[in-house]
């Protein structure tokens, strides 16, 4: 189920001789790549591409849920690179990231970058009633006062979250790797709709619409008419014998997800995919999933899958590549920009 | 043209007394109103409401077009609240803001805070490429290096933005000026349907129509097929019949809602008005909103319209009481929030 | 078990013309004080002592266990104490403790302290070996940069740490609470000795020793000579026939002071209690405890001693008067250190 | 008019072999220029110089007069340095220069210097009366804040405002490409009096006629006796029968040196010159100067000179090769200083 | 010798009713001086014009020289007043400073004023050289670093240096003492002169000499010719038969103002006097002013004079009205520019 | 008297080759260091183990004791290192380093580390009782703000206070030294116990201790029993017929050492060493010391031995090379903790 389709994607001139250039400023050890608890195997898989081992790095709890750390070999004068999603458990990811940062710090590492494959409270990036916290802000503050230097972070909730930190932020896209599966599954243009699960994410659906075949676009309108009146969900536009592909940056419970794709149905799509790069799969997620309304879930690896969590129409991309050619490109002063060309 | 039609809203339990205890603590004089240039006459409006003289300020341009602001009465231990939207010339007046922060922190005011009824530089706020600056988040850096201990400010462009600031923002919603002032139109509920006049501002039209009767919404869907090919627009939704109410937060040049009234026309609207709280009006928006595509375009004076842009169908109106009001409720540590309930 | 006996701490000038005054003041609803999830019994006693209700607030755990904080009444203007011990679940209380934070100052209270009876990762305030973090600095920070005003804080690990802040930080003492509880228990002040369970402890236990009748003091050495020999306990000082008190800042899985214990009565001591302020109490805690080796185990309640982990020998004084007295001393610019006189 | 007698100017020890060296540094594009819109000539011309050409930006005005900067080349792990003098208009260039620091930042350049070779604001360095502003320190900050890592400027109107940046101040002097000019005159150095046309820029004056063959000095003491007498210039020292150098950091509307120039006649000076780094030129500047008071009138072009403002007696002198040279040496990390030896 | 002749200078309304006011705001202790070791009589002057006392506060020095610094009373939610010039021994004076700040923010003040009669290091203004400190900004950050929110000052070397920092400055002028005295001498206006003793205080000289009977100006030109040759000075502007007033900020070592005065006499001035509100007086200085060259040295208590330094000429005058005056108005946050209209 | 027995400790794997590529290095000129006024020979013995010259600098005193700093070698883009223990007077020495940290800053130095051997006011690291500063948290920030970028030190009073620097600290042992010097005195490890002198000290004892051949621990604990009875002196644990070796980080005025001494010798102890890193011998150490008392007292030279004050007893080891080598792995980015394994 696990797989990984983006050995294709272009990586510009990379080529054999740099390879050779890489291992041996490798050598010179000034960049290095640890993991915390969160996401290992990502870490893996992206020190794999690049050709490197994961550094050494103790993280323990102790009795009591306090978090220590200790680097295991020395990152004085060097580019580290700390991977570590802050996905659930949300707070115990974060309070870790920054024990690591502030251990870097201390340390006399010449950089630090965060590198935060999912980026949790990022959906708490405004306060939609008085007296609330901005949560987003709160942990982009945090991250800096701990002192890292550079964030590289993978389809933030929203683009606007970039400029919650002063630091560089290198934000890279996981919609390539998906639309180059999707690609791969033939499925005739004339057929495709694409369908935002909500208002709020229509923008996104119509970038992604554009790159996938041009493909036209659906909303779904979800509205509580009063307050004893149950919610009514509207489909603006058209999917009427269309596969629908529904679009997210993240799927948490799929609540959502899941009303839109019986609506969908209802309204005469013929096959439903749903996509999106965070997959939080907070409980019900996967019974609502695994249900039998899509025809397939694709999400990729910015979050582990839990044991259990795996199904039969789930299949998990790889964002290790893209990550690590990123890494590559910052430690190499190379333009980021130029991957998504 | 020029109209208020805010005097009806509730405002809680304001009363006659309330108002007299207001004129005994302005003799305090603790509260203080400066404006800047670029709103003098929303600035007044302001200060009537609550019943206090504006503040005197000397701002002068020098000959070679340097700003000097001198404030003429002590402002020592007062709340300062300096009124001047970054509307155009924006480099002008935020400069021009950025110079009475400064004047009024240096001259020992207990809070300064800058009441900013349209935020210039709002639609800068993520990277849509490489290398961009995101000049919203710059802009709140500087009005926060500057000295300002709070804003408020009206319809941001995005509500993360909010989260640019680390001081308190006060959000205040022009909607319900325009609302009401909608519902006093008289318009069949059957009739109407709201319309975005782009996917970016979806949110923002499904909240208006929620109020609105709980109006059908309808998206103008514009793209571009290819490097050659001419922009095509597709209207998702259903507007035939109807009477169209495009809601936006600003309008510029007028291009896209221009453009979005034609095509609704074109798909059978009975009439097409305009909304939105923030008047930008570069050219050649006059052009465009006079020229017999709308029912009625509806503003609000956050941005103060010039001499020869009045035109028939254009109404304004004023947020001075929303803001005189926010205004009070900060001096007196009441709640805001309570305003929109 | 749960008793109070710190009702006649003299709290100075304390009469009920002041308690009128205050019921007054509060009346103009200024001081707030809001429990988070940590230790809400605590808070309400505080409340209580205080002659104030909790504020009203909203505080949840999403699907994902991402933290939603709504304050349910205004703070503007306020002064607002957020009482959160940053016990067990640490990295979930202090995550908490740091949005709680973020939403009163973005809902512009005038000041807001922080009162972390037992402040976690207090003990990671140095670099034992290199590339350690400094936790405890960490934490201090991230609680400067959510924007709390003040400190208040019990029984610090290490008192070098109240200057990890450079915001005030109010230190208040839990012995006197615990020393008035021994002293009702009449031990002939010839019996008794106070023992300190390890050497970084001895200056703590030297200051209670002066103070509970000038007794003697003790020290447990525990030492491993090499790597194969197993660990050798050295008593430093006499406790023949005597009752040893141990007394630590908090006691945590509980090994060091039960292995102290059992060699104090293979010293031949007659009696063995022992006395902190902070019961964290990691398993294997309550079984070491409970098992026989002490005649009483004397904590405050800064951590809520939690369902199945009372035993006996467990006694709980509480803090809540004291906490309590000291925010209306803050709140009233009163002195604080005076308590302690 | 146009003139750059500074090739001439010993630059130490620079051979043919240092500049081959410096191609190939420049192939590996670590230092980078780039030109706001403010004197796109001089940036030229410092570019020049250096052998480099200027790096590719797009900076852009909206229709509402918002700018737009994109870097349209990578600057990532550059050395930048970004040419905008903060002349006339200046709050447009200083916002300019602001986004263009924040564009790089946010690209994670390694070092961003801000080249501000006119320094506007300079004069409004203290508060001559109560409540201003220091508009002079508020523009450091705001480019510190912004991002700046270093400043690199030209003549700053007093050497105090250095201080008003923490971040490293290069300070470059224009007096010697004035001075080296004023000897190719070969006037007679006993016909020779430096002049300051007010008593502000005595210190000044008195450095330039030190250089000058040591002449003496002479100052304009402009005062208004009482309310309603005309203000009376006197004259203190001595000009009679001699060419008299009038010598400022700039020339603005040019009231005071005409005025003095007039005086200086009118005491039986034989000639006339101004000499300036700074040319404001605030109309009636050109009217004032090109009257036939001054024999030449001497400045640079830190700040471009307008089309029509060019008159016979008017010689700009080119600060480009200092600037560049200055460049260079920051970028080497060799010694500025050692420069103006 | 020591003598206050300031009683008469108008303070405005000031009426035995305000005084009433006072004392009993007094009694709510809210305002509250403390004195540094660096001028203890200069403190007590001031708080005996302010109706209040000195607070208590123990400063002593350890054996190896450290500070200790402890507030004997409580300053929680106090407006706190730290008068210490930071005079000679200056690192002393300056550390003592800082070290009361950090108490006074430490113990919960609500606003901390550095009253720095005379700033040392403020000559430090401006790099004259490459690689020199500008510790005059560096003092400042200092400050502001320690704590400080405010600062009150006196006669600062360069009115630059007031954008030091960017906390409020008051900034006092001690100039009025002094003309005051000098009109109670009944000088003849025709027979004055002002003197600058070196051409960097022209303006300061300039703006005394507008206020003393609009009295001519000359400045004394101090130049070195060549390495060998011995400097020369040359008088601009006319003194034969005048009473010369030299005046300055501060005089320190003396040097400038007696070779200068001997000039004036060699120029055949009547009279010389000496004027300074900062009395630094390094050695020699007493040598200098008491040999003969001036009529009357006239200095101020920023500084205090030490025991052997009287001599016949001396004319000590108090700031200590001037300074309690403006303590009470930043107190009443009443204006403190309009002490000096 | 003076000796340096260090030059045999293992430090790694340094070779002739590791040395030539120094020199080589060094030729480049990218490393600096420059010697303040508080210990010079310390920083030339540094300098002569790295095999390179103490840079250029000059630094005075005013007539009035200001100082002043100026480098008198370019620091562009070097590793400048600042070597000057803040040792009495503590005040002039921080202010130096200070004021050096800003010179170096504004002259462009790449990093500035801040060697400082002795850290001044370490020992008011915590507020004993109320209204207290924390002087030393205080002088960490100040070296923070003044620009420092990274800090060397030795054995700080409370390891918590390297938490008081957010930059890096590297924190080197003296003990080393101490040890290997107590090593060669073979004195039997039967005979030997290793003392505190106060209860503060015990952990820093019980590390010495361990490392001393596992010897056994002593502790004096001093206690004053009540107001008018006199200060009493127990000794916790066992001296008779032993060597005592008293161990400290400091001696000042050595009162508690040798009344400590004065102990063991009354309970039988055979010799006593005592033993410090920092001798900051305040009067009348050496009388307290010299007296008899000890068989030696060893000392290290992170300050200065004063003319005076050396006597027969007394060792001073150095940690020249020490700090020498840490500087070297600093600047090559190697571990330093590594020396201390």
């Amino acid at each position: 189920m696990h797989q990984d389709n983006w050995n294709n994607l272009s990586l510009g001139s990379r080529t054999l001789t740099d390879l050779g250039v890489r291992e041996l400023r490798n050598a010179n050890n000034r960049l290095k790549i640890f993991s915390g608890t969160a996401n290992p195997q990502l870490s893996q898989e992206i020190a794999c591409y690049m050709g490197l081992n994961l550094g050494q790095i103790k993280i323990k709890r102790f009795a009591d849920g306090e978090i220590y750390v200790q680097l295991e070999e020395s990152v004085r004068g060097c580019d580290v690179f700390l991977v570590q999603p802050t996905c659930p458990p949300a707070n115990e990811n974060v309070m870790e990231l920054l024990i690591m940062i502030d251990a870097c710090r201390r340390a006399s590492a010449k950089t630090i970058t965060a590198v935060i494959p999912y980026f949790g409270y990022a959906r708490a990036d405004r306060k939609t009633q008085g007296r609330e916290s901005i949560a987003a802000k709160l942990a982009a503050n945090l991250i800096t006062e701990a002192g890292a230097n550079r964030v590289l972070t993978c389809d933030l909730h929203s683009g606007q979250s970039m400029g919650y930190f002063d630091i560089p932020v290198d934000h890279v896209y996981g919609q390539p790797v998906i639309l180059d599966y999707l690609a791969s599954k033939m499925i005739s243009s004339d057929d495709l709709v694409v369908v935002s699960p909500d208002v709020g994410g229509v923008a996104r659906a119509r970038a992604f619409a554009k790159k996938l075949s041009d493909a036209p676009l659906a909303i779904v309108d979800k509205r509580r008419h009063g307050h004893n009146v149950s919610e009514v969900m509207n489909l603006i536009g058209d999917v009427k014998g269309k596969v629908a592909v529904m679009v997210d940056d993240m799927i948490d419970t799929a609540g959502t997800i899941a009303n839109s794709a019986a609506l969908l149905h209802a309204e005469g799509a013929k096959e439903v995919y749903a996509c999106c790069t965070h997959a939080v799969f907070s409980p019900p997620a996967i019974e609502r999933l695994s249900g039998g309304l899509f025809q397939e879930v694709i999400i990729t690896n910015t979050i582990p899958v839990q044991e259990g969590n795996y199904f039969p129409q789930l299949t998990v991309l790889s964002v290790a590549n893209l990550l690590g050619e990123t890494i590559w490109r910052v430690y190499d002063d190379c333009s980021v920009s130029s991957i998504f060309r």
